[in-house]
């Protein structure tokens, strides 16, 4: 079965950058582009889209809260109808620099604090899923499955897809460790070997032994904040390449 | 001829209201709905394209620089490559509102020192009518007359609509007298009265003294951020209406 | 006992505006104006401070979390390391804008979202009194009694002064009943009537019956955003007044 | 006679970080520490003002116009008496992180385009100064000699310091030439000696030959944005230590 793998991408704004995006786009095979909420700017999300068409990678609208100075990684007590809102708003921006390079949105994979609150709020996730299924254009919604978001999804008939992370253990029911768990950030050797596995058989490793899960994965997240994590990011494409895994986009 | 009455709206934010956008959908057949740089909010800019659609008014983004405690006023020396992701980008967030309230951005009007930085500058009028042309649908470009907006919409196939205004007299070239010039405000009842002679004849009080020129004029533009201010757009309504002038979107 | 009469003030926020705070400086003797994090911009803090000395009204710093679109009025779940360095700019910046005037910033008062997180989490309320005691400035605490405010202001040894509110029913326990209970909010001349037994017996109603709780109150906050609510001010103003208890500045 | 170095520290802003302030504080004298403007934030400001403190490094305010996603670089058409309020907001801010950390602010250098505009427009030079003079803490400001900035500081009685560059020309009248301009930037070797020359003799290269000007300058901006540039500093410093010019703060 073919594995999409997917990268936070376009995190930079006004002055400042973040990671390697170029490098990230010879790797991944959809990319989460920020908004402006968290991260990103018009120039920034134009580029990137460009990038990631001229790569032949799909454009998915990375969303998150207002908070550019926490980098949308800090709770926000929204209402859901506001979520709905802000969520629709960054997904119709997205949508106007994907079409200008000539492609268009995919799918929607929410951020940060968003991404763990939806995941387990129903209304939250609800908000965010009413904005992916007014938008007009058939997206997806990449997240945790098993969540709040993957019920959301069903609830209004947009799909689901589930992503999975390959340095990260898992607990027994399948759901992320959290990562002040000890033993819950797998080493570089176990990441790329867990990659493989979420591929091969959809198991992962469980936080407390040697024993493994099964887990829906469709996508893989890598990240390219550092060099350290571009490496790894190649690491596991390679491996995967490697084991025979066709690396694509989902869907 | 029939006459378009177009209004700035949805210009609150967050806690902050502006106008009586309810009362000016009554009157006008065109909504310049801020986008979020200048002014307004995604749940701001959901209900105000609700209300315009509720009512049969036509929506249109209003674009402006970034620049909320300024609201736009204030000339930005932006890149006019930057200038065009802006536009872009405000273009795209409105229409994703536009289309979930049913209907869809029809028309773009620069804001404040956009609108008349556009109206002079070459490349600032290209970069705005790029945003406008390589948004997919069919958007016309709401502005003065005679400028370099109206040149630049020209050159990339852009419809435009040449905007008046009823209370503000003219020069002898056809074009708005600056508001610190003697004259350059009408009265009320002057006001009223060179709305319909903007419709039946095309003509404009001139700054200085009791001639007329002749100007372009599509839409005129109505403001609502004071009671006397909806007070004066209503009699221009009824004055329209009365003297038999079909008030309807233009095109 | 003399009585301190507050109020939020400075709330607008470039071209918008909050309030009537002419003619709210008329009636308290203490403004919580607020910093530019969740209303307020510098032009309106100068001008908001100039009038507050011209009518011999005390200057508090009205810090907020950074969300000028919620008005900071949403839990922002912000670490309490960067809570106190957003509560050090914000009392920085207005102390620039108190001593231009003439006077000095003399307390601080946590607003909206953070004025109840800090009041029940002691690592908040350290972070906020950490800010106010490393200012030079002498400054107090204005905020709810019984609280972690309080405590974590005698922790560091800040002057805490007790806040109450008139048109606010309490529990049994002396805390303010929370607006959705029925029986919260208290009709105007109820209202009235609790501003006068606060400053002269120390008592407030409770929210389930005709019963009364003490509560410690040496500054009563009242509201301007609204015409009513002027006029409710005023009232409360004219009512200590008539009982002969001075309303002058708290300390 | 001793030079002063400075350079412009604190430019991150939440996750973003720009430059190795650590090393840069290692070399320098003064350090130009942003407001949370154009760079910046609360955070930011303490660490920063704590490591100049560390490092006997003195604290300047670096104001800028309120411009995150240009970085302060782009002109705002900003009304004279607003950015005498934004200024002194600034200042305001960062003097309650100097003194937190056991100092205080000594003086403000504009920045980015604000440095540019209050160089040659009287009323913006005066609006910067008028901030600089009602701020109580004898302030200095830091800018470039012979333009406005230095008469607007003379008229209001704020000691002016001239501040030069290391690596660029200067027109035949001791004016910075155009970074535009053939020669303009000159390599890394004639930085480094012209460094010496201002501190040893008071002149630069012009830019048209070989030709030297007299410059005013008190203190040589380095730069600390790229590991290159850090190197450069590091060298221009070793070079003045070499040459027995004592490196110090100004004053």
């Amino acid at each position: 079965m073919p594995l999409d793998l997917n990268s936070d991408l376009g995190e930079g704004f006004g002055p400042w950058r973040m990671g390697d995006d170029a490098a990230m786009l010879d790797i991944v095979t959809s990319a989460n582009i920020a908004c402006g909420f968290h991260a990103g700017d018009p120039s920034i999300m134009r580029r990137t889209c460009e990038l990631a068409v001229a790569k032949g990678v799909r454009i998915g609208a990375h969303v998150g809260y207002r908070d550019l100075v926490g980098f949308g990684r800090r709770d926000i007590a929204i209402a859901p109808a506001d979520l709905r809102d802000e969520v629709l708003y960054q997904i119709g921006a997205l949508a106007a620099f994907a079409r200008a390079a000539g492609d268009r949105v995919r799918y929607v994979k929410p951020h940060g604090a968003l991404y763990h609150a939806a995941a387990r709020d129903q209304l939250l996730a609800d908000a965010v899923l009413a904005a992916v299924a007014e938008s007009d254009t058939g997206l997806a919604l990449l997240g945790p499955a098993g969540t709040e978001l993957e019920r959301a999804a069903g609830r209004v008939g947009v799909r689901f897809v589930g992503e999975g992370f390959a340095d990260r253990a898992y607990t027994a029911t399948g759901s992320l460790a959290p990562r002040g768990v000890a033993g819950a950030v797998l080493p570089p050797d176990d990441a790329v070997a867990q990659a493989v596995s979420l591929a091969l058989s959809g198991t992962a490793r469980t936080v407390d032994g040697p024993g493994t899960v099964a887990v829906t994965v469709a996508s893989v997240c890598v990240h390219g904040d550092s060099p350290a994590a571009v490496e790894m990011a190649r690491r596991i494409r390679q491996a995967l390449d490697d084991a025979g895994i066709p690396v694509e986009p989902f869907g």
